[in-house]
């Protein structure tokens, strides 16, 4: 594995949308108990889950530490492979690579990672492990890397169509925590140079309760060149109503790197989701405090998919919408299968089904 | 990766002599403190020395501990690729798969290991990462695996010539410490079942002093069909005379699986190397005992070489014996480079070049 000085854009290489053909998927196997209920069982059980439905179609490498390679590799399915890896948590699509592609040669981008927030609203500390899983990955899959490890970018606060266009939420990628001291013009320079994007489409905000600081892959998701998906709920006393609103009116006035208008599919959210006192405790404290509180809502959408090459893997949590949300994901992707996973055990850990995977383009 | 419950004979899988086409090599980064001097930086260097020499025409994989991980990434060549895996030492010989292949796919048998011993005469405890490592490897290069973890063998103690013919040591294989419930038939039908082979060879003993119980790749290998390099010294004084020469009558008196008698070429060993005092002062000690004493004998041997692609990397000892070593073998793999590796800091742990290495076939 070589480190490469320059950048993807000077190179030719572009992250490609991930609807594009991948070579495989990363995931890691969930173990920390502040994160996940009782150690993990829940969770390991929906993430094998998520595995099993994305190896249907391409190769997937799941990474479990030492401690867990045994439970991993008995509880995954024979067609996935598990390697050794250590992380301080199980969020593929914020800390495995960005990977961008010439046509011919994959590289992988290491992005600097701070557990969303580092010292001022990071979610847990410390997160050396995590930050080094980028190289590991660019190791274990042979690819090049380029090293942005002091601009800090989790992988799912970023959306691309392959065609120039990123989305991404000024609620993340200006916060606090991440990287004070760049402008915004300086925090578009690097996506432009990093993803070779020449149109950033900035909304402002993401899921209410989103603890990621409201990443973009929880509110809004390419389905295809100039369409996208919108979480939505039409509950005007429901604080998620002006951030999708806003959403609406910023997408509804765009245009993407080609000039084309963007039509945008409303994806109607669940009833919001709350955990249970007994839910919360299954859970660890952490620095004596508890992770997650009986009531607390948590940052439930169905957008929070992950395209495979012959699938969509989606969330389901038991709520009406759940069939809505099936129906309008299998008319926007009429070639591939849709694939629900009850994914309650996983959002509970903050996140959902694209936040656990990340793609490995061709 | 699948776990296969027949046996590689019963599937038409052998293991194939080194000198066969690999895909690549396996070898682990050093890092414990009482195996290798100054925890392990010298060590280190000589390691990266052989990787890189295999690395010339074959790809190879280092195995590193989270710890170690980013230490092997800067040290080693780009061409190698490093990921993460524990392991208590860094013998790949010995608990990497034995791989065997039927022309179009290869398998991993996973052998028990016990540290050369394990309770009666081991050289550590505990040894419960490099015994997981085989199935870990197995998974990473996507393999099934042969799961003869209750048979206890380590993969320096057999040589083949890939045409139906083993060597072994007694020392070794009927040791105490290892199948000591285990007739010597059925250590052979093992070995028969697993390698496909239909005739072992017994040496009775190895290398002197070799701490291993005296693996046969210490002091005899293959250098192509019926033909073998035998450790020799003409020193009648040695102890390791009487070994040799038992070894030359039993090669002298054999048959290989195909009826051919065999040719033994004497590799003449260096002077004996023992260890320095200040050599010792650089290891940690292991249950409030020194590992090592100044003036202790260290198992070297120029057998010890490991056959890559296109070239065979050799231990050099800084003895006289280096040079026409280096001759004989050059003269016997006349298609292949001779790289040699000044190996004293490798031999300090115990073994040399081949206990370091293990590969993988095409």
């Amino acid at each position: 594995m070589k480190t490469i000085n320059s950048t993807p854009k000077a190179d030719g290489f572009r992250m490609p949308a991930e609807w594009e053909q991948h070579q495989g998927c990363v995931m890691i196997f969930p173990e920390r108990a502040d994160s996940w209920q009782y150690g993990g069982y829940a969770a390991r059980r929906a993430f094998c889950e998520v595995a099993g439905a994305i190896a249907q179609s391409e190769s997937v490498t799941v990474c479990a530490s030492d401690n867990q390679y045994e439970n991993a590799r008995r509880m995954m399915p024979d067609s996935v492979r598990v390697v050794e890896m250590s992380s301080n948590d199980a969020w593929a699509r914020d800390y495995a690579p960005t990977f961008v592609t010439n046509g011919s040669e994959i590289r992988g981008i290491n992005w600097g990672f701070n557990a969303w927030g580092g010292l001022v609203d990071g979610l847990y500390f410390p997160w050396d492990k995590d930050n080094k899983m980028a190289m590991k990955l660019c190791d274990l899959f042979n690819t090049d890397m380029y090293d942005f490890g002091s601009f800090i970018l989790e992988g799912g606060s970023i959306h691309v169509d392959g065609e120039g266009t990123c989305i991404t939420t000024e609620a993340c990628l200006l916060s606090a925590g991440r990287n004070p001291d760049l402008s915004k013009t300086e925090i578009e320079n690097y996506l432009r140079e990093c993803l070779n994007v020449n149109k950033i489409i900035w909304l402002k905000n993401g899921i209410f309760c989103d603890e990621t600081n409201q990443h973009v892959d929880n509110i809004c998701a390419f389905v295809k060149p100039a369409e996208v998906v919108l979480a939505w709920t039409d509950d005007q006393n429901d604080p998620q109503y002006e951030y999708s609103r806003s959403c609406l009116e910023i997408l509804e006035n765009s245009t993407d790197a080609r000039g084309r208008w963007i039509t945008v599919h409303k994806l109607r959210l669940p009833a919001p989701v709350t955990i249970t006192a007994e839910e919360c405790a299954g859970l660890d404290t952490m620095n004596f405090k508890p992770t997650r509180i009986p009531g607390e809502r948590l940052a439930a959408s169905y957008v929070n998919f992950y395209i495979s090459n012959g699938a969509v893997i989606m969330p389901f949590f038991g709520d009406p919408a759940d069939i809505p949300a099936r129906d309008l994901l299998a008319e926007l992707f009429p070639e591939r299968k849709i694939i629900p996973i009850m994914a309650r055990d996983i959002l509970i850990g903050g996140g959902n089904i694209h936040c656990i995977t990340q793609q490995i383009p061709l």
